[in-house]
């Protein structure tokens, strides 16, 4: 399995430390009457296997060659909280294998791949990464726009394939300074890009479920009308049934032609297929993009184009952020099972 | 030849729109009084023509196919100013055919290519393109520190080459927020980074020829100490005598194995061979570079090297900025046959 597929956290982040540290995360436990706690996980990450069976009875999910539900109905039926180091879908059908599940603890920002109503009606709570990777999700997110306007990587390949010695005629990229750039959800993470972005000169403005107090940012109330004020559009927003396919082919007709778009959420933020044909058709000027519809599957039609830039929804990902991210994990399974307040809980409702 | 040559500005600089303002462009002069221009540019690059021929009698080198030195002692006598729309080496030997010259028009930041002890001992006046750049190329310095550290071209061949579906295992990048930064050379350009990195919580410090007053960053008083306490090293300093190979293998050794190094200055600021050297043994971590000792050549042992982001002297280049220089050359120019104070003079001692 891919180690894409982890959303880890970060250490450096100074992320909720005072709470983080007032939890023992060592305690001496009889371990016959230690919870159950279900992991799954991609097999070479192992990073938590310590500390979790260090504190709990663990059950991970890759020791058995069974078909996940076959495995389940075998061996999980007491399992009170499962560690999701994936974005493993945990739909009704499989959640009717877990029947004394309490907790749900992901390591994804995104909640989307749960089904959250089914958590509710059955009062499973859940735990996401919490703003654990927003400095480097954000640092990835100024990272793609410079990449895109200023084509570091065409660059990169223009001089390794040896053009610049034979050639020499690299076309020029697009200032970012002055550029006005509009963000999709002004949440943890768009509000650290549009931070990072003050010092460049971007003017920036948002477009969020609401608008928000005391941020100096210019509001517009619907994504059409971001996308016709700004050259660039940064999405960082959560996926869901509002969120689906926000960005169609009239948003990126209102970007227009010399329009970016810089996609760190999720891929069914965008219409793909028509991003494609937009990019294509130069509708819009260019696209940087961690994140795809059909994950890891990339339409191969942007193999060739020099105005995108790709990554395999690396945002979050740095080797430092997965001891940050097994000290949360292990934090919010604490809290639950000591009856404290969970640490980075998602709202059911 | 190379549109990389060029060295150009920035069309949404503030650079001195007062000073060029001032000086009326447009002045309704007899040609045949006007005083003869030389211009030397890359045949592509004629976005100064007009307005250059509208004021002065131009010569352009690439009209003859006479060598340089041929060309320039039959028709050069009567050149008071060169305009070097490129890096075109000028040496005591080119400027003994020019006995007419009094002023040197550079649209590059460095003028490293230009004899300026023979130019000071003539008398001739040399300019070059100021802060114009300023706010291209930290831009881009940061893109490519971005670009190393996240290793974003890396990421992007990675998914071009469908590996992340056959595959699925990219090796995570290394997070940016919280580096410790030191920036050789703290002048406009330098100082513009430092400004662009402060948000992603990196620790600014600089080694610059002498400690400047009310900056509130740390200063090392040479390049050792820099190195040997930073994360990432950002060359943005002038090439000269002083800092030809300022950053040796000894600095390279203090930076350390995790250490990158970002060029956005010349390439004979480092020594090249013995950095091709480190990045292969690993005794530093990575490398952005703009830059090469001998362009448009670059060593081909860097391009088999994930750890490394190539450029092609491109820091500056943003198409909006093409006006922008043609009017700080006028500017200059005008200002010199005015008896007026040059706006962006280069100091001859």
């Amino acid at each position: 399995m891919s180690s894409s597929l982890l959303r880890i956290g970060s250490t450096s982040c100074s992320y909720k430390k005072s709470k983080l540290l007032s939890i023992p995360l060592y305690q001496t436990v009889s371990m016959s009457e230690s919870p159950l706690v279900l992991v799954h996980r991609p097999p070479n990450l192992n990073f938590m296997d310590e500390l979790l069976s260090r504190n709990y009875r663990i059950l991970n999910t890759h020791t058995s060659s069974d078909p996940l539900p076959v495995f389940l109905s075998r061996q999980a039926s007491s399992v009170r909280a499962f560690v999701n180091i994936a974005l493993l879908k945990i739909d009704a059908d499989l959640l009717s294998h877990l029947p004394s599940l309490q907790l749900i603890v992901c390591t994804s920002v995104g909640t989307n791949h749960v089904d959250l109503a089914e958590c509710k009606r059955r009062g499973i709570a859940v735990t996401n990464a919490g703003e654990a990777f927003s400095e480097d999700v954000a640092d990835f997110a100024v990272g793609l726009l410079i990449s895109v306007l200023r084509r570091i990587p065409a660059a990169d390949r223009y001089v390794r394939s040896g053009n610049w010695a034979k050639s020499g005629d690299f076309q020029l990229g697009i200032k970012l300074s002055g550029k006005r750039v509009g963000i999709l959800g002004l949440g943890s993470i768009g509000s650290l890009i549009a931070k990072r972005l003050e010092p460049f000169g971007c003017i920036i403005s948002y477009n969020s479920t609401s608008q928000k107090q005391r941020i100096p940012y210019l509001y517009y109330p619907d994504v059409l009308s971001l996308a016709a004020n700004n050259d660039v559009v940064v999405l960082s927003c959560a996926l869901n049934d509002q969120t689906h396919h926000i960005v169609n082919r009239e948003v990126m007709e209102a970007l227009g032609k010399n329009g970016v778009i810089i996609n760190v959420g999720r891929g069914g933020l965008i219409d793909e297929k028509e991003m494609v044909k937009c990019l294509v058709e130069g509708v819009i000027g260019g696209a940087g993009l961690d994140v795809f519809e059909k994950e890891p599957g990339v339409p191969e039609e942007l193999f060739g184009l020099d105005n995108v830039v790709l990554s395999p929804h690396a945002a979050m990902e740095t080797p430092g952020s997965l001891d940050n991210i097994a000290l949360l994990v292990l934090a919010n399974l604490k809290a639950f099972f000591s009856d404290q307040p969970l640490i980075s809980p998602v709202r059911l409702d």
